[in-house]
């Protein structure tokens, strides 16, 4: 199946921050849920959105933008996995994605039939803390191997993550990680987050994360 | 034990490469071996410096320079679990470190007694690779747990590391890496790099990666 990928271009907007309102504005009046998923390179952003995606397009029409430096194997794979719209955003060496470049990757999927869209940000925990992409929503995946500290050393993103999202438990028997003390970690930065243990490559808990989303884009959109 | 922290201070040099080539001419007069160690957040970089420099002690004298966007926790951990002189770098926010930040980081430990200084950078695949710190040579860690199709989608950070660690090999029964692959994937992107696997928590191959260092500083000082 042929994707299509997008060399973003570099915003022009100074100010992000309002660009990003803007667009979350337009989102609302449209009825389109926007989920920025940051995380770690490697802490299973696109194997958690294949399995999330095939469960949530029973009931939604979803879309994937796909950000990454260079390569297009995300967006080949969420297509070959997923009935879901996906489109590569190339983010020409920059690390993050801004509001204006996120307007660019939602023109081009085009979003007038689609309920729910997953931005897959760059894999980085600094940058795409710092830029609002104009989401609805920002949440993070958070992986058992990168160890229960993460909170302590990367504030912002976990400050700014709705929902954290930790995943690969089914190796917690092989690392030393602290699901507790992790919780109590992530609390601290942001004491209205929502912790949703899972291991997307065996399923665990995946009903519990649907059933989280499920709730949200219903209140979103009033129904 | 008391740990430094330092406030790094942004840079004014507009020119970092000429920068970075003063700073590595200095170190070399100096005969001073400066390891840029790079990786995502929670690869391994401490756990591996820890065991590495418990190993490299016998022979030389090491500083180690943490750098973190908050939190003491990893200079502590080594100044607590290795003999070396460790300092706390706060860069602030940002996410990456250039070679003055690098160089007002040397100036607080004091090299003078020092054969080996490891840099520990920001954990993230992008930025960091693209400013020289001045460092004698440019390292990364990739873990098991992050996948073997990272060289594919961070390309400039391989293309930079001379040395490229593959950490938490023993790891490797409860992850779909191909370690063959990920290899060719990186002599893609820098046909030159030095591939060597380990596992920092076992101990595994520890012996090969101490035979490196020590090749390369007894070549870079003569002896």
């Amino acid at each position: 199946m042929g994707v299509r990928t997008i060399l973003l271009q570099k915003s022009v907007f100074e100010d992000n921050d309002n660009q990003a309102n803007i667009l979350r504005e337009k989102l609302k009046n449209k009825g389109v849920f926007l989920v920025n998923v940051m995380s770690s390179p490697g802490a299973g952003k696109t194997t958690t959105l294949i399995n999330l995606i095939n469960r949530l397009s029973k009931t939604y029409r979803i879309g994937v933008m796909e950000a990454d430096i260079d390569s297009d194997v995300d967006a080949i794979k969420v297509a070959e996995k997923t009935n879901s719209k996906s489109v590569q955003l190339h983010t020409d060496g920059m690390c993050h994605l801004d509001a204006a470049m996120t307007e660019q990757g939602l023109d081009e999927i085009g979003i007038e039939d689609l309920d729910i869209v997953f931005l897959e940000n760059v894999g980085n925990l600094v940058c795409p803390a710092e830029y609002d992409t104009g989401a609805t929503m920002d949440m993070m995946i958070l992986s058992v191997p990168e160890g229960d500290d993460k909170p302590l050393k990367y504030p912002l993103i976990f400050q700014k993550s709705s929902l954290v999202v930790i995943n690969k438990i089914d190796a917690l028997p092989y690392f030393n990680f602290d699901v507790e003390k992790c919780k109590k970690s992530i609390l601290m930065r942001n004491k209205n987050a929502t912790i949703i243990p899972i291991s997307a490559k065996t399923s665990e808990n995946m009903d519990e994360l649907v059933k989280f989303f499920d709730n949200k884009v219903k209140e979103y959109t009033n129904k």
